[in-house]
């Protein structure tokens, strides 16, 4: 069982994951009509989501493959979670990472200890990089979405959200490579069967929304959204079938919606959320999904670099 | 027993204030070499403790009094909580407010229904302006600070603290006008008599520090402190006492320090702190207050306009 797994990353996660709050704004809702509960995983360990399930998968290595070391792929988040995760785990850890990555991601990265090896997006696959080095000095590939230890992670979100708050009409969640996606889903359906899971990508990077719609699996490359951690070229093939059985619906939102989440986020609930955690809220704020009830929403990551809140807060008519 | 008033507004408090959560940060733990508890009265309904104070006061009036009216003066936080707890609790609300006032805090009082009445802050008094008024329509004066009710109401967020995460050998409070201080030391030496409480203040308006090392009342005029929650003129007749009596020590910290935290806060704990709010951790951050063992800091707003974030968020050195 799915659900099962989700649980006992959970259990894996006690001490060492934050239990994020859960924040309401009256303003949100008034707006929106609908009761939200903003889940803040930009106030996790590492500021996203992603150390959950970076940690739980690393925690199921054996000690000798914690002493070999892990390797990863990522344009951010995912770097810095396997980079705290191994810190704590103590195990070595290797990050192939896009040479245009946010700053304050790389420099996070390097802090926790990881070794970065930097790699150019337009010329180079990320993915072959980090096998090669895998291959060569036997290091395990942690991926940072397409694999169940990191599914089941993820979906521990979910899982204390539907604890705190009781059951949800809706769960709204973001989705690049699906493993939040997919994690919550797993979570909420065991919780609250009832709730329906919607995913939300950027109409610039909506290659999950038309996998979802046609079954088939479709791909985006190198789109141009402020919301990187959705710059992934498609769902995984863990992820994909997975959203297709656990998620009830995907949407997209305009770059101007997800702009005005944000800052709606920093103004109203006094919340750093960066461009990709605020997809749902996005959702909300833009009618892309008719709100009513009660509604769950992952906040999934703060990594916003300064210079682009600043850009943010910044622009006329916000 | 003050102690007494204190746990009474947290009773009246429940289901009106929400119960902020406490985040941690290991990466200001390990900076400043204590384990910090940061209280986040940034995500109180208004986005600032003050709701807390205002609510507690006007629901101790009597239901002729509320019918009457409730006037004040404020230069911000104060103004909105007086008219979000009127409108909560039917009564019509005055707020006298400084037309330089930032622009986030006046449109937000005016979204709760309340009544602005501006004047010039390097001509007229505001006191004054309120007390005619008050005279002339039989409003009840809901001062900002300078009041007991409004002191037990601040001194419920340092009681909940308290009681989330048990002893601490430290609390660190913003002062202005020295309600939330003198509230907040009631509230800890209550519940946990060991506990060392330092009010913070910006150089530039340092009247409660003075006030506090002389043991007479020092005054300060429009300072030019970015932190504008504290450029109250002086401690009040109520709360200076209260200081006295209950507060261990002040410390003072640099504008460049609180610039600083408030980036910090931003770049590390995903948290939107106004410049007031963010004083304990520029104490903490710049060595103001030398850091050992449990830290309680009140984080004790978040309203900042967006363009002042932006300035502080492309500050170069930053």
């Amino acid at each position: 069982m799915l659900f099962d797994q989700v649980q006992a990353a959970s259990q894996r996660l006690k001490g060492q994951a934050h239990r994020t709050p859960v924040v309401t704004s009256r303003t949100l809702n008034a707006r929106v009509g609908a009761e939200v509960f903003l889940k803040c995983e930009n106030l996790q360990r590492i500021g996203a989501f992603k150390f959950r399930g970076a940690y739980n998968a690393i925690g199921l290595l054996s000690e000798a493959e914690r002493a070999r070391g892990v390797i990863t792929y990522s344009s951010g988040n995912h770097a810095q979670a396997v980079a705290l995760a191994c810190q704590l785990l103590g195990a070595k850890a290797v990050v192939v990472m896009p040479d245009d990555a946010p700053a304050i991601k790389r420099a996070a990265t390097a802090g926790y200890g990881a070794q970065i090896v930097s790699y150019d997006p337009a010329a180079q696959d990320r993915r072959q990089i980090a096998e090669a080095l895998a291959a060569e000095h036997g290091y395990t590939l942690v991926p940072p979405y397409d694999h169940l230890a990191i599914v089941a992670g993820q979906g521990t979100a979910a899982l204390e959200l539907c604890e705190d708050v009781g059951p949800l009409d809706a769960l709204l969640v973001p989705c690049g490579g699906g493993g939040l996606l997919s994690g919550s889903a797993i979570a909420a359906k065991g919780l609250c069967p009832a709730c329906r899971v919607i995913g939300i990508e950027p109409e610039l990077a909506d290659d999950a929304t038309r996998s979802f719609r046609t079954k088939t699996l479709q791909t985006v490359h190198h789109p141009p959204t402020i919301a990187d951690g959705t710059r992934t070229p498609s769902l995984g093939t863990v992820t994909f079938p997975l959203v297709l059985d656990y998620v009830d619906d995907m949407r997209t939102v305009s770059e101007a919606a997800i702009i005005e989440a944000v800052r709606f986020l920093f103004e109203r609930t006094k919340l750093v959320v960066e461009p990709s955690g605020a997809l749902g809220v996005a959702a909300l704020l833009s009618g892309a999904v008719a709100a009513s009830g009660r509604i769950g929403v992952i906040l999934s990551g703060g990594n916003i670099d300064a210079a682009t809140m600043a850009l943010i807060l910044t622009q006329p008519g916000g």
